[in-house]
């Protein structure tokens, strides 16, 4: 497979797992048919939009590949067939699996085009965490709550952090492109779930004592 | 009239209507003068911003018009005269009309500058519905509640994306670029006052039984 | 000292007062180190952010400087040292002076390079107060609050335009490049400090009787 044909993977990915959070959320708070789109419009696209308009880059990602948003109208219309299936206590459990792959597949395709474009590891490790929240934020922005990943004290945006940090390392020391973002993304991805299960906590910000 | 007058008549129509939505709603969440004209300069401009900032055009259409700016200004300043006139019950209703007018000339506006752009029809009628929808998106994200047209189950964003989904199918079957740009703002509009004066609702979605 | 290091240091240290002004907001919502992270980066970066991609500006100011993201970092890192000295009754008084700092400081920072630009005056000033404001706007929007300054009907923004209406006018009427730009900022910074000493309060709008 060449480049780009990962790139296309890793967006089509991360783009549905996106929508299917912004679409179960906007469920969540019984929003019409309108808000169910725009909002899963959103948090698919959100985060790859901000990441294009920063690096200055067009056509956007969704304007070029027009199947994406094919793709989240899909979604959202076929919502009633399989939506049910996701209620009772599976809702949490999916939502936390389709955010942890989304969170992966974004931010290594944020910081792997960042770095494409010429941008330093500081950079592209901030795009590829921006790429990969930004869309979820945006989605509790346009819900009326504090975005989630901000306060539940559960490593989500630290994921993506390494899992980037990672994939530039593993390319910086030689390792196939291919291989690297494979890497990168299991470790994003991989590291989200791990803490789910296991329930790891952050520290509270600054430290207190007593 | 040439093409560009009438998109400039378009825009500022526009403009007005949306500024008097986001200067009702501020004050009404009493904000001060800043936060008033922050909400209408916002209400105003945000959706054509974000449209010029997606398809990369520079300078924004309110930085080449500056007459919008000092419209919205003056709209502003001279709130105190007439604002009372919108008090009691006639409040709702002005600021429905003024947002049907806003609706479907902002989006036919960005329908047809993004198809100007060489955007295929999915991406034009998303950008139609984008320029119409989201100053008032903001206006409700800045004024901290969801944003009405998510969860109202009336028709509005649907109405922005049949008017703009007329001008282009007007305008593909070789109907005169201005008829086109015409026949799309009162296809907008109009579902918009028929679907407030007649009560119409969307389906909540995913369709519920019992 | 040569523009460019003047625009520099203007940066530095807007971007550190607004930084510390979303860190403290950020731990008094009680958020984790990444929510904490981010409102301080958003605070500090999103004026200018947006400015930047208002006026189509690559690479954005904190890509061409990555010093400012370390400092962000460092102070974000370094919290837990000195934050308790900014507990009890110092708090209030602490960011006031910081916002008071960062709001001088950007926004001359914001008209100066619009104004370099080729902006006309109007828009030179709108982004000197956009510069100004933004991050803040998107700090209190990302806690889930109105934006403080739209509501406090304490002059705040308006310090900022005045600000920039003195740095443009002294610019006109022939003064040096770098004494408008200090005469600018200890404007705005000046009669913000003022206000908030005295009281200052902006009128209800539309003005009230009875």
């Amino acid at each position: 497979m060449k480049f780009q044909t990962i790139l296309l993977v890793i967006e089509v990915g991360g783009t549905l797992a996106f929508a299917m959070s912004g679409l179960l959320e906007a469920i969540r708070k019984r929003m019409d048919i309108v808000g169910v789109f725009s909002v899963a419009f959103v948090s698919a696209f959100g985060g790859g939009t901000v990441r294009d308009v920063l690096l200055d880059r067009r056509p956007l990602f969704w304007v070029q590949n027009q199947e994406y948003v094919w793709l989240v109208i899909a979604l959202v219309v076929t919502a009633p067939l399989w939506v049910k299936t996701f209620r009772h206590r599976l809702t949490e459990n999916a939502m936390e699996f389709a955010d942890a792959c989304g969170l992966g597949l974004f931010a290594i395709s944020g910081a792997s085009i960042a770095s494409a474009a010429g941008m330093p590891p500081l950079v592209a490790v901030l795009m590829g965490a921006i790429t990969a929240v930004f869309g979820g934020v945006s989605r509790d922005v346009l819900c009326n709550q504090i975005p989630k990943v901000y306060y539940d004290h559960r490593p989500y945006t630290l994921c993506a952090v390494v899992g980037c940090a990672v994939f530039l390392g593993a390319n910086a020391i030689g390792v196939a492109q291919q291989l690297s973002m494979v890497v990168g993304i299991c470790t994003a991805t991989g590291l989200r779930v791990l803490a789910v299960i296991f329930g790891w906590k952050l520290p509270a910000w600054p430290l207190r004592k007593g």
